[in-house]
């Protein structure tokens, strides 16, 4: 009784994804937001770039900036050698020391948007040559990521972090046909991400997990907000904390995929990570008409990084959702291995009701 | 042409409050909401406490815990020579190193409650015997700081640091006669404070600034966000990042008083500190309908520690207000001085606009 993974995995690669510049190479195509639309899958894929260096002391990273009213991607170019001052251990991004000592983030090594997977059989996806939603300068400089889709009756909701200097944000834009796409701006203020927002109103209001990523006091834990209209959240509430015992959610956890309602409850698969940064992913059934009451979890993670595709990558020992999708009884996990392939993980509802004991 | 220390500062003084239980001595009265109510000032003062201890290689920390549905006060103690892999050396905080070697809030050293001080002639305050709110176990475990206080017709909305072990939230109390109060609960989510919210509706909607402190990325910074009812907030944007350069507003800035109208725009004052944690008050002159938009500001301090009372106390080189008044023409700024006594300074609002050349 467990998860299986799909034969095909992974089912999209960095070699799948064109680049959105010639100077640029796909990192990870990732962290997908995953919707059904007529009579496909649609998974609106998070897709690293960075810029193609010649010269392996060097990092040259591409952000969004406005020049003259325009957006544009220019580059900042470190030199290892000679900017000794800044720490290069991360893939990920680029630390120096402030005030007081703090490890700060300088800038992350990549730009991600977002774009677009199709496919009629939700094994084999045909991913769009170009982005689908480009970052913006003024709330995304440095990049979007980690979408989730929550549909609401013909509407999809698509929520992501919005990356700048000043703070990762989540931000929303909504759409009907994947085609054209309405921002709505931001709905969390800094530091925040993995937010998955329940496909119905509950109780007359609209309800989100979201992940605050706190300074002084506390960890990175899953909060429960609530909103009258998508835009504005207020009534936070603590749902779960990281772990303090030394085991596989004592890091931070955050949502993962958008919540799916079923018979027994509202089924949950969130993120977990420990101390050392390996990400697995975690299963909660709640209450329908109160989902800040839980009816029933896993002790052990539902799935943890155990092929090499999951174990080896751009940031290994990493499985993440941002969405699944119940099908005939079965729910199907898609899913970022190592920070840069997409693969899909199934389970039927019965084995996951079996495990829950409900 | 600067504010003009009240002379008999400091207003009130730890030696002029009440500890709440025979346990506590009061380590300060600082930081104070202000309002006016009927022929009264009023001060709503954070009051921190902390256990009595007869031996200086242990700490006793009050904390709010629910017990069989009842809160009551609780300790923690900590025994220097024993627990040494905690940190005591900030007067405010005991802190350990978390997973990755991050320095994490083990505990805060006292616990704060809210409580009334009352003055007809604004200057000689009687402050009560009993705290007038007191921190409950579910959301205010570590206490309740900063208190402001923005009059909405005949509501006075209360909001303040909302500290519990799970990250520090920005909370709303109303109340109309500062005798009874209704929570109103979390409206941002950790970690944020130093919220300040404008005294009426702006372009149909509440305005507020807020001050997120992010973990991974950006600084301590001013972020304005919008809300139809006071308790959902969104659309943030940011305000005013903590400065680049080597200068007194560089560690971090965040809202202090509530906003002030008058003739010309918004009158914001605001503090900010310098990587040190020296902190000093700025100004800001906005538009009345655009508070996002800025008329004139001061690019010096409009008041930093000079004097004695400022300088040392339980921790030293801090003024921060939280509200001030307008009457007659002149700007009454009641202010925290070394984070343990309240006083006052005035400026006169002739003054204020050469000031800021407007």
């Amino acid at each position: 009784m467990s998860v299986k993974r799909c034969e095909y995995n992974p089912l999209l690669t960095p070699a799948d994804v064109k680049p959105s510049d010639p100077r640029f190479k796909v990192d990870g195509v990732f962290n997908c937001g995953v919707a059904e639309y007529r009579d496909e899958i649609i998974l609106l894929c998070r897709v690293a770039e960075s810029v193609k260096q010649e010269d392996p002391n060097k990092i040259e990273i591409p952000i969004v900036v406005n020049e003259n009213g325009q957006d544009k991607i220019d580059t900042v170019i470190y030199d290892k050698n000679v900017q000794t001052e800044y720490i290069y251990s991360d893939s990920r991004s680029v630390f120096k020391l402030g005030p007081g000592g703090k490890k700060m983030t300088a800038n992350l090594t990549s730009l991600s948007h977002l774009r677009t997977a199709r496919s009629r059989d939700g094994i084999h996806f045909e991913i769009d040559d170009k982005p689908s939603i480009m970052p913006i300068a003024c709330e995304e400089s440095w990049g979007m990521e980690d979408p989730r889709i929550t549909q609401i009756g013909d509407v999809y909701y698509i929520n992501y972090s919005a990356v700048t200097e000043n703070g990762v944000c989540v931000s929303l834009i909504k759409t009907t046909d994947f085609e054209t796409y309405e921002r709505m701006g931001i709905i969390f203020g800094p530091e925040n991400k993995d937010v998955t927002i329940f496909p119905e109103k509950i109780g007359g209001e609209y309800v989100a997990f979201n992940r605050p990523v706190p300074f002084g006091i506390g960890t990175p834990s899953i909060w429960i907000a609530k909103s009258p209209d998508l835009i504005h959240w207020g009534d936070q509430k603590l749902f779960l904390a990281a772990s303090k015992e030394d085991r596989w959610d004592n890091g931070r956890v955050g949502g993962g995929a958008v919540p799916i309602r079923t018979e027994k409850g509202w089924l949950v698969v969130y993120h977990a990570a420990d101390a050392n940064d390996r990400y697995c992913l975690g299963l909660y059934l709640l209450d329908l008409a109160h989902p800040e009451k839980v009816i029933a979890s896993l002790d052990m993670p539902l799935m943890e990084p155990e092929t090499e595709y999951e174990k080896e990558g751009f940031f290994g020992n990493v499985v993440f959702t941002c969405g699944a999708l119940l099908k005939n009884e079965n729910l199907l996990i898609y899913y970022g291995a190592a920070d840069d392939k997409i693969c899909r993980a199934d389970i039927s509802l019965e084995d996951i009701f079996e495990m829950l004991g409900v």
